[in-house]
């Protein structure tokens, strides 16, 4: 009854694979892009080629780059012994958007989930703990998600890392700027209070 | 400061003309993309580069098709004298999911907009009119839009149908269905006034 053209089905669930995108956005992504001129078009499938042939994450850190370091590791100016621990290569970016940090970054590609069998060996948790025996490394700030995977991670890693004489830290958790008291969830709230400061 | 890898810039940038997609969800995207296996990621390249190698226009009616004539120019149970107009190939799909209709289509692709510098000859206008003069032809349908351009390319191409002998109607506004009348526009509710229908 209805025409389904196999080409357009392929393309829209592939654009459905996309985090967030449901059938009827994946529809509006294929027809747009049927409807592009034929190049244009293209020009998103050879990004994505581009993208996955010369993006890799760096040996050290987990960072993407397209050279044989990340521009963090590679950078002599940053901390190298100051190590910010996020969960994800995005988070790095959400970072260096702060401007603020000046040290250096470990993904871990994941939080752990024990419940879905994510355990250590899982995520670049040895590598992390390789990095910190090694030595020269003189914090670990922890910027895992404030969710119950981020936070299981956190207490996980605290515990593996502090035996070994570092610091460890994790970033705050408390109200966001422009937030509204009313709007904020209790959790939150409970944090903010219990991390409040002296002025 | 901010590290740019060219590729994944590309990337996003690409992403970003997807429509809706801003530059955060075109990051999130790109990311995703990274993240995932390789093939997994050209699986998304290659259904484009599929996609764009076998759809085309009907060339009867402009509909998307990956053979000769689209499912519904080529479907001999359906009424070729019964002509739905729409402006993009993609209001054929909401149309077939009526499962209402038996007629066939013909795709505009866009809408007459003086303002822009879109006329007739800039669409599937003269290729329409050819159809009606054909012969053949017992009503025009117009399903275009129900904003000021659609309201225009509908005025125009009844001004044109109509003098050929041919019915031309518009498909109704109204309150759509679940619409809840105080949240209903007062333009939509002018409009559904003056389609009232006797119980």
């Amino acid at each position: 009854m209805s025409a389904v053209i196999p080409a357009i089905e392929t393309l829209t669930t592939q654009l459905g694979k996309l985090p967030g995108v449901g059938r009827k956005t994946a529809q509006r992504y294929a027809y747009h892009l049927l409807g592009l001129e034929e190049e244009d078009a293209l020009e998103l499938a050879e990004a994505i080629r581009g993208a996955r042939a010369v993006v890799r994450p760096c040996p050290v850190c987990g960072a993407y780059t397209d050279a044989d370091l990340c521009v963090y590791c590679a950078d002599p100016t940053r901390q190298s012994g100051l190590i910010c621990v996020v969960s994800d290569p995005k988070d790095v970016l959400a970072m260096e958007k702060t401007r603020e940090f000046r040290g250096c970054y470990h993904v871990l590609f994941g939080s752990l989930s024990p419940m879905d069998g994510v355990g250590a060996e899982d995520l670049a948790i040895p590598q992390l703990l390789a990095r910190c025996r090694a030595g020269g490394v003189s914090e670990i700030i922890l910027a895992t998600n404030s969710d119950a995977k981020g936070d299981v991670t956190a207490a996980y890693l605290a515990g593996q890392i502090k035996p070994l004489g570092i610091a460890c830290t994790r970033i705050a958790r408390g109200i966001p700027i422009g937030g509204n008291l009313e709007y904020t969830d209790e959790i939150t709230l409970a944090q903010a209070l219990e991390g409040r400061k002296p002025l």
